[in-house]
């Protein structure tokens, strides 16, 4: 369930204006931005964009980026975007600065086949390159063999479930932890390849049959970036919510906060399930989401992150 | 330019009233299947088709399987099948029959990057499973990772080159191939993700700045099944009617003729470039394809690629 809430009738004639009114003359005016974007889903996003060029010659997008300042605008640039490309800018910026593995493998692995789809052609429009492409010339070795694995798949979304599989399977992957052969191609093609549904299944086999989860098994082994992505992925395959609560705790318990997480997270799951994200997030922290964040933002970035919570004025 | 000749009006409900009567009683009627499908382009033959499942509540590519047999058999069931679907179906065929790797390369180098993203949708609902998913299941080493490189790859499309790059990694083939690292992590890097113009650019470069062609250089070392995949995706990607006009020339001159790759070129690019293909025929052959065709098969088989090639009867 999303936690955005949108007017039922919109205007995007007057939208637009009103956004053009509160990026004219001196200063700006971000709660007019903030109560307008804070309060539309994709569709109509993109008809106000449409409204506003059609209006005043004028890529909207262009204007707040060059109106707005600092992790506001960060959050509004991220919103204002159709959500696939909203993604294919998450996957480019995290491609250029390397390590930021995590985001590609979300993009990736919480993403449905059709879905992951849909950012690659945006990639495609917006780069000029290939997703893959990119990723492949940044990376090297094992890392690079999983994570274009990864953005490549084109899982199969049916729930058929081959048992026999899961458990064979199941026991590859164990061997591979055992040995510290976490680099094992089998483990690089099953967790790329194999449906998410199977996979599941797969991980519960596992637990079932070794006594701990696959990814409790990994945390016990040094960390390093390469068994990092693993996890992530199996992580993001297994639970995406119960991924993107913890997230979103290390990044408001972290010293200073993490506004690229905090940002990302309620950017990217405020219109599908940041509300069931929210009550996993009271359940473990014991403080709403809301005011956790209130308490570690401030201003016009936390009046815009609040509004994308649901938190009404 | 298709060989294929198809009529302007097309009843769908007298096809598949003919093709009913045609598989009816004792003994099938193969001029009539011919006369009907070998002219039918394939938006008309899934109309037909799904006209024969209204009016007989039967499926028609069951019931053409259950009534023919041998190569027309084979020629008619492939034909008739949507061309996402036969793609499917070569792809599924190839990776049980391990070894027709080439069938999969081709598949994922000739085809655009949205024909092939469709292929891969067809492959799911056909066999529940992913392309890569089987593929990778059936392979190992060095060929799972360039053929499933192969088939998940969603090139950029776009002509803008990179003469640099072009350059560089030119280059860097050059030196694997020097080194014998065919299997070299960039030599799969380049060839899976670049675009195709973009690789046509290194192929050119690596010809202008070394001699000969990657194609001839690969040629010039001792044959196996890997450098062979390499060496059929970059002829793919290089001048694909050039390699088709190849794989023709090799069915029609072995001993006893190689009626799958006759009838997979031919029931695959009649409806796009076949003659294209078939003018490269003849000048490298000093014969025309069809009469070639005709020599070396008979019967209704002959009949049935004589009209895919747009021989009139």
């Amino acid at each position: 369930m999303a936690t955005l809430v949108v007017p039922e009738n919109v205007s995007y004639v007057d939208d637009a204006r009103t956004l053009q009114k509160a990026c004219q003359g001196w200063g700006t005016d971000e709660k007019a931005i903030t109560s307008i974007l804070g309060h539309r889903n994709a569709a109509q996003r993109k008809q106000i964009r449409l409204a506003y060029s059609e209006l005043f010659q004028e890529d909207l997008v262009k204007r707040l980026e060059s109106e707005l300042t600092g992790d506001f605008e960060k959050a509004v640039y991220r919103w204002v975007l159709d959500p696939e490309d909203r993604d294919a800018v998450l996957a480019n910026v995290a491609i250029r600065k390397s390590g930021d593995y995590h985001v590609i493998v979300e993009i990736a692995c919480v993403l449905s086949s059709e879905e992951l789809l849909v950012v690659r052609r945006a990639y495609h429009a917006r780069y000029k390159h290939s997703l893959e492409e990119d990723l492949a010339a940044h990376t090297t070795g094992d890392i690079r063999k999983v994570l274009v694995g990864l953005v490549t798949a084109f899982r199969y979304e049916g729930d058929e479930i081959n048992t026999r599989l899961a458990n064979s399977e199941a026991d590859i992957l164990h061997d591979a932890i055992k040995d510290k052969a976490f680099n094992h191609e089998e483990v690089i093609r099953i967790l790329t390849t194999r449906s998410k549904a199977q996979l599941m299944a797969t991980f519960n086999r596992y637990r079932d049959d070794h006594g701990s989860s696959i990814t409790k098994d990994l945390l016990d082994e040094p960390a390093d970036e390469f068994k990092t992505v693993l996890r992530t992925a199996i992580r993001c395959i297994n639970d995406h919510k119960k991924y993107y609560e913890k997230i979103l705790r290390n990044a408001i318990k972290k010293v200073g906060t993490d506004e690229d997480a905090l940002t990302r997270v309620i950017v990217t799951r405020a219109e599908k399930d940041l509300n069931h994200i929210k009550e996993m997030y009271y359940k473990k922290n014991s403080v709403a989401l809301d005011q956790a964040v209130a308490m570690d933002t401030s201003g016009d970035y936390e009046a815009f992150l609040l509004a994308l919570l649901g938190k009404e004025e």
